[in-house]
């Protein structure tokens, strides 16, 4: 694929609607489209828009349009750019696409816009990916974390971080230029305070990751307990409402049923609620294989006991001690439900009335506090990028060495390599260090039209 | 709804995307748009475009976005607008739109945009129901016939049509006010050949509909035959490819599958291919039910036969005519396959060699000019609406009723009763003449944003 080509393709939706979009970006797009248009473009002005219609090379009309300028330079790309603006007929738009490659212009690959956006230095790498998180984004916070992303704050952060190791390795490569005369320049003390910062921000970003995943796809939430422990009455007071249950007609698909409940801007992915709702999961002891299975898919569990059966409370507060030590990396929450049938409860557990809403609040901040940890949403930068995250590790890796080296006194040389190491794993993410096969994987995953 | 109202709604398709647009529509679009986007609006022209972001009251960011304006009486609707180009996501979407409102902007009525561009005499009605006909046709007949009406062609036909009436209106009235003194001044045989050859017109347009309403919707089409006929080769042969016959899987749902055949940009629907497809129908002499349930949903029936089986064809051909007796309304066809086993044939029939291709051009010609008939798509005036067919057939009825009149020298002023009734009839369908009701009715069906 000729990266000079003049690309087109569909930039709104697919579907039917009253607009759709084709948008043409390369340095022939004024010129393929005049020749199809009902008026010269030649002498207009960037920004303007402009009324006619498109017709076929035998003189058919396709369609009554808008069409939009954009000048080199000024455009998303960063190249000569065209938005036609039609009416969103799936019909109509392949008609369009279909002139345009007559006269000149390619159909773009996936990710083709935002690709040449990246290599026209319009976005560094972590912003274009932003825009695929940005548009995917279904809550406030996923969509706060790809707007700042796309914005550039996690970009100066990183060129801020690179700045330092740049620091550090002149610093070290200094002393290298006069190793045989064995001179100390770079005060050492100050270089292992200089990593150990790096290090922890670099670690604090990439343990944020987890936030942010959970962010991005929402955080899976199973509600297991025995029957009668009022599960049903938990998922509607959640959810705030209080749905039919879903009759349980014979032979109905038992497909697994996700409700998802938003809380602070986080989706909360509930699920498996399909028993709940039916009413028909016969759950022994809570030892059998649905809950299990359950529990393996979430993040969160919240085990529901029936507060106003002692032994009841005993038995889930065990197994729920037993789960925390066997599952390190999920949140386990013991809810003792039905409190308002019990004068005054002290025991352990969130305590709740799923039947009257009672400590329905709280319930939801654990939730939530659960996911956030020591972060804070709206001022910090979080990892939301499984790629960034890696490079993050890995920088984080050869930071620790380098940290190793200095105090187990090893020369410049070594130090400097782990540094810039680093570095590279560092630029990764922006793209100052990148190469075609990078490039490729991630704008192959961009949709058409992006 | 006031009218007075500024609109907003997602113009564009729903679902995720490069771009989404947000159309407000009203006098106040700019100021409410220029009160959340990053730059000042006030002093810029139409038809420009402005790169900025939009932020929510409290400051938080919602989307970078590109910003067009268009100024009162050069909109679609007519009215001052602004579209906002931002980011197709649907959170980004909805959190647009409900900033907008809090401007004081209004969510927009289904076809609210359209019928403004109506009330704003932007579009008469005919065209206005175009817009809906355009975006939902899937073929270049259907297509053709919607841009044709949203271009204004059938409205100018109207108008002519009108004007006669208008000129014989006039000629009869002139007649009335001078009723005492007992003098026609109107040549009666003037008047009648006047009538008959509007009532020829709008007939012939009315009569349109049939191939116009086949042509939006399909054209639902029927094979039968009994087993080893060659039903699935055909159908194969009519696809143009060789898909593999679905396999009979035990206890999946057996829906009505449907194949669409495009033939001179009409889209002919095969209905219950899955009978075919899946070799599975036993029918007995044609007899049964699965046939005749076929028939009846099917506008052109193909009665196949095994052309190697003189008993076969004999009894197929016997079983057509009754069709034919039975379903006036229909097109039924008799189709003779297997011609490459038979020497020569020269039955009746539609001969076809399904398995080597043979004689299918012949069957593709027959199928559109059962469509067709004697209108010409190019250049013809073809009514695709139910609701212009209904008002056509009214204006019919009452230019009878005139011509009859005028037959039995019944008085001017009946005759005039009867032609105005016509015109009244004539004239709403292009909503020169309306009512709120009909209005109501019309921009309802749209969705919300055209």
């Amino acid at each position: 694929m000729n990266p000079q080509d003049t690309i087109c393709a569909l930039a709104t939706p697919n579907g039917v609607g009253a607009i759709g979009i084709i948008r043409l970006s390369g340095e022939t797009s004024w010129k393929i489209v005049s020749s199809v248009f009902s008026k010269s473009l030649e002498n207009c002005r960037t920004h303007t828009v402009h009324f006619g219609t498109i017709k076929e090379s035998d003189g058919t009309l396709i369609d009554e349009v808008l069409v939009t300028l954009f000048e080199e330079g000024k455009s998303f790309t960063g190249e000569e750019s065209v938005e036609i603006s039609c009416h969103a007929s799936p019909y109509i738009q392949q008609k369009l696409l279909a002139l345009l490659v007559t006269k000149g212009a390619r159909l773009a690959t996936p990710g083709e816009y935002t690709q040449r956006a990246f290599l026209n230095g319009k976005l560094d790498l972590s912003q274009a990916e932003a825009v695929a998180d940005l548009i995917a984004s279904q809550s406030k916070s996923a969509h706060d974390i790809a707007l700042k992303q796309l914005r550039g704050n996690f970009s100066s952060e990183l060129k801020n971080l690179r700045e330092k190791l740049i620091h550090f390795a002149s610093l070290v490569e200094l002393e290298l230029d006069f190793a045989e005369e064995d001179v100390e320049f770079a005060d050492r003390s100050e270089l292992k305070t200089l990593v150990s910062d790096v290090l922890l921000y670099v670690g604090r970003l990439a343990r944020s990751f987890e936030l942010g995943n959970a962010i991005k796809n929402g955080v899976p939430v199973a509600i297991v307990g025995a029957p009668n422990t009022g599960k049903s009455t938990l998922l509607n007071q959640l959810l705030g409402e209080d749905r039919a249950i879903v009759s349980d007609i014979e032979g109905t698909t038992r497909d697994v049923i996700e409700e998802v409940l938003n809380i602070d801007g986080i989706g909360f992915r509930l699920i498996d609620t399909a028993g709940i709702r039916e009413g028909a999961e016969q759950i022994e002891a809570m030892g059998i294989e649905r809950s299990k299975a359950k529990i393996e898919q979430a993040s969160i569990v919240l085990c529901l006991c029936d507060g106003s059966d002692t032994s009841s409370v005993d038995a889930v507060e065990k197994w729920t001690n037993s789960l925390r030590s066997q599952y390190t990396g999920k949140k386990i929450g013991l809810v003792v439900n039905k409190l308002d049938q019990v004068s005054d409860f002290d025991g352990k557990g969130i305590h709740i009335s799923a039947k009257f809403g009672t400590g329905i609040d709280e319930l939801k901040n654990w939730l939530v506090d659960q996911v956030k940890g020591d972060f804070n949403l709206s001022d910090e930068t979080i990892v939301s990028n499984a790629r960034h995250h890696e490079a993050l590790l890995k920088t984080a890796e050869m930071l620790e060495k380098a940290s190793q080296g200095l105090d187990e006194g090893i020369t410049g040389d070594f130090v400097a390599m782990d540094i810039r190491q680093a570095m590279f794993h560092l630029g990764s993410i922006t793209g100052d260090i990148s190469t075609d096969d990078l490039l490729g994987n991630i704008f192959s995953k961009f949709c058409i039209g992006k």
